[in-house]
């Protein structure tokens, strides 16, 4: 063991709220053999990614040191866990672990990218364990917002590391396994040299509240309403979605699923085994012979997803089926920062046609799926780890979560994306910065954070863009006028002409008077007419467009 | 009175929150006459209108009846009550009333577009009134996050309307006029034709809290501080900031102003006599010479604004000062929908330099400056009108006000930005909608919303764009290749080719192909190159592109 050592580095997670991507080493120093927990995706947005369709960590380092993966791990079926799966499984071809309902969803995933089930092995809960490599590795069941999650306990030569992944402590979760404090504690029992945890809720300053809570005030408002009542959740949750199910049924109403994710969550956790007693439901088109008071659908879009089953209703029909004056719509869920908008573009949609909308101002038709600041202290005391890793989180979660940590007498650190840190010692130190950037999946190309791909499609969208042409004859002469083109800018300009006749009166007027040595070389033209162009702009609408210059040289025929 | 109406019309403000202005009416149907009460902005976002510097009601319903507008009423000092006073005036021309602090604030901006003081006419509070036209208008004192934000008391011959404006119910606000109930019964004593009421948190289910509660815990968290205090709030919130500044002078603090509007925002305050007891504060290049232990910056920035003194003081320093490990930043404020992720931002900054960030997880830092749900029902009581028309709210809001009304035996109605409605009778009734829209200021020009130019910048962000340059000789035969330039996508496709090679190829083939009529008809060339353009840049990339296409058609000289 001498001159080993335990490594833990995250590529994604630590630093965000989004695509986790943890791994561990151990061997010696460039050596180590690793396994991976989770390889999940973050989502784009207008700010900072436009146009891109999905966000991944950039794997570069262990696609290089890929000889040395033995396993990847995946905690649970949240897309910021398991979303990449299907895009970098070939990459490594490393044996996929994970519990039953995980898998489902798992090869769901990698069978998109053409990989067979195979690639996938179930496991059962701990105590069941795994060797690969140095480590031996199992699966703790813990409550959170999806079925069979879990955290990882990996044994170590230095000792054994508990990884939570997302969880509560809920022992009335209603589905799934309650959280067990004996369990936990019996894996604590011989020693814990370090406890890499969720750090999301930190900041809840109250112990958090059990799913079984959420039931009867859905059941009481449910049995109040008297149109169509239309409920919006994770469809992942389904948990949530069975007691929303089962208070549609109580109130005497047939349950109609909408939303491919929907459907496909509920059909997955009753193929994994995980929810036996979903109430029968109807199709849509059986919807539509029921009268609305009847009917109760559960739909996709909880984040005011534009594509999404609400979205959708809320802008006309979906599937035959139509809200109306009087109906009730349910959101059973939380706004996730940065979705504000489009959560309130569809509240406001459903106020115009009369629909009661019910959010979760209260915190009464909805519970987070992470523990609270006074559980992640709980979770120390019962851990007692050498150490604590805060992990899951913006920068602001994980120094805080290390303040806790250091107030409460354990060693910590902040390692954000790309730190390397070294678990081997009696306190937690890096060793090295890896790169640990992101990958965008831009129409069927990967592109990087930083080829200034998405960079110009900002600017675009700030400044506008204006085209040039130019030609140029054989012998270096100005054939003809320039000619503009504008998109994204006003059409007149302070003169009240059209902008496009005064970039192009611009442009011909510099190349009328530019050098030979100007007009002979391509990038010196282009440099010109762009300082030109953005010149006049700015006079004429205030602006400074960006500028494309098109240069056509004629060769003698 | 026989054939003379009462009308309310928002032009903005109602159906959002942001860019209010109102209108109101008395007269012959066609021939009212008016006065606008409130004329602001709203602020752009990269979702919905990237590169707009500032959004303001479309105005040309007034503008086309400018010569019926008597006057113009501003209630209170904040951008989307005033903003847009400087860019409209010279359209109307008619009388500015404002009170003192708020005149100061207008007479700014007015001069920013040489506009003289003499615009503005400062008026007393109620019971001093105004007579314009049929109108006898005065300024009733509420308490808002603001100094001197008013009411407008409206007599008219059909009765008095009472437009609440931004408000609150604060019987110890600090500074400022406090509620008073006697006072508001008063006015109502006579009887309320209408109350226009403000919307903003009808959802909020407790009655809200005094400006007064936040000093004592302020005062306590500075006084616990070791390092510099930096503490941000809305400029224009002179009550908080100065409850901020005596918590610094209470525990030996000097206190420093940082950002332009915060010392603009506490010199009008002190010039308009409404903050007499501001304590002294020095420079920022005084306080470099003082330990920082004993300074306490007050700076713009509460909302994440990328250019404000908080933000640049995350990403190093500003006016020579800098923060660093052991300091403390304050958000004695609340993030605004949609800015949550630049407030973020900026939290994690600080985080990475070691700062402890407090934000105002718990409300104990900061209370709005808008009535609550029991306040509003309060105000109803206390007002008793005939009706009441909810404003200042996203559609959400305004229903949620109408039900609270309607359950408590009011008329009432929800009236969006263009919906012009009658309040003659006993009930509420709209009788016309007009053009509502929005102006974008952009660069120097204004563009509108429905002119196309933003969807086509929102466009390029989302699908980049490709120029392509086609010559035509004067016998309509292509002259010389096609050529292409790209921006805003990737530069190879699955062929692995340079992307713009395979454009030009499929272009040139298409030339080469097509019929004489399409090269003599620019329209044909220009849509059959778009869509060569499209499909081949979707098979290559999947992406559809924006496409311009140049054609220059060569005349012979």
């Amino acid at each position: 063991m001498k001159n080993e050592r335990l490594i833990y580095l995250p590529l994604g997670g630590a630093g965000e709220i989004g695509m986790n991507a943890y791994v561990y080493g151990y061997g010696k120093p460039g050596k180590e053999r690793f396994i991976l927990v989770d390889i999940g995706v973050t989502f784009p947005d207008m700010d900072t990614t436009p146009g891109v369709d999905l966000i991944f960590p950039d794997m570069t380092w262990l696609e290089d040191n890929a000889d040395r993966l033995e396993a990847i791990f995946i905690t649970h079926a949240h897309e910021d866990h398991i979303g990449a799966v299907g895009h970098t499984f070939n990459k490594f071809q490393t044996p996929i672990y994970t519990r039953k309902f995980t898998g489902a969803i798992a090869r769901r995933k990698l069978s998109e990218h053409g990989i067979g089930a195979d690639a996938v092995t179930i496991m059962g809960a701990w105590p069941e364990t795994v060797s690969v490599g140095p480590f031996e590795v199992g699966f703790m069941p813990v409550s959170h917002s999806i079925p069979e999650a879990s955290g990882m306990v990996i044994d170590t030569p230095k000792g054994r590391i508990v990884h939570t992944g997302d969880f509560k402590l809920d022992e009335t979760p209603g589905l799934g396994e309650p959280f067990d404090e004996t369990a936990w504690s019996a894996i604590a029992a011989g020693g814990v040299k370090a406890l890499v945890c969720d750090s999301t809720n930190i900041f809840s300053p109250e112990a958090g509240r059990s799913e079984s809570s959420v039931g009867p005030a859905i059941e009481e408002l449910v049995a109040s309403c008297s149109g169509m009542v239309v409920a919006t959740t994770f469809a992942s949750n389904i948990a949530r979605v069975r007691t929303l199910a089962n208070a549609g049924v109580a109130a005497g109403r047939s349950i109609v699923l909408l939303g491919r994710a929907m459907d496909r969550m509920v059909s997955a956790g009753i193929e994994a085994g995980v929810v036996t007693d979903f109430p029968p439901t109807i199709s849509a088109d059986d919807a539509r012979e029921l009268p609305r008071e009847n009917l109760m659908l559960l739909v996709t879009g909880s984040q005011g997803e534009r594509r999404a089953a609400s979205a959708q209703l809320s802008r006309g029909k979906y599937r035959g089926l139509k809200v109306r004056d009087g109906d009730t719509f349910l959101f059973s869920s939380k706004t996730i920062p940065g979705n504000e908008n489009g959560v309130a573009r569809i509240i406001n949609a459903y106020s115009e046609m009369g629909v009661d909308v019910i959010d979760d101002y209260a915190g009464r038709y909805h519970v987070s799926g992470h523990a609270n600041g006074p559980d992640l202290a709980r979770v120390h005391q019962i851990m007692q780890p050498e150490m604590i890793i805060p992990m899951h989180g913006e920068h602001r979660h994980l120094r805080t979560h290390m303040k806790m940590a250091n107030a409460n007498g354990f060693a910590s650190i902040i390692a954000p994306n790309g730190a390397m840190v070294d678990l081997s010692g009696s306190e937690p130190e890096i060793v090295e910065y890896v790169d640990a950037s992101r990958i965008y999946i831009d129409g069927n190309k990967h592109i990087g954070a930083t080829d200034g791909i998405v960079r110009d499609r900002i600017r675009m969208a700030l400044n506008g863009i204006v085209v040039v042409g130019v030609i140029i004859d054989e012998d270096d002469d100005i054939t003809g006028d320039a000619w503009a083109e504008v998109k994204g800018l006003a059409e007149t300009g302070k003169s009240n002409g059209p902008l496009v006749e005064e970039i192009e009166d611009a442009v011909n007027d510099l190349l009328s008077r530019a050098k030979r040595r100007v007009i002979s070389d391509d990038d010196a033209i282009e440099e010109a007419v762009r300082r030109a162009v953005r010149h006049v702009s700015n006079e004429q609408i205030g602006k400074k467009p960006e500028v494309i210059v098109l240069i056509s040289r004629m060769v003698a025929q």
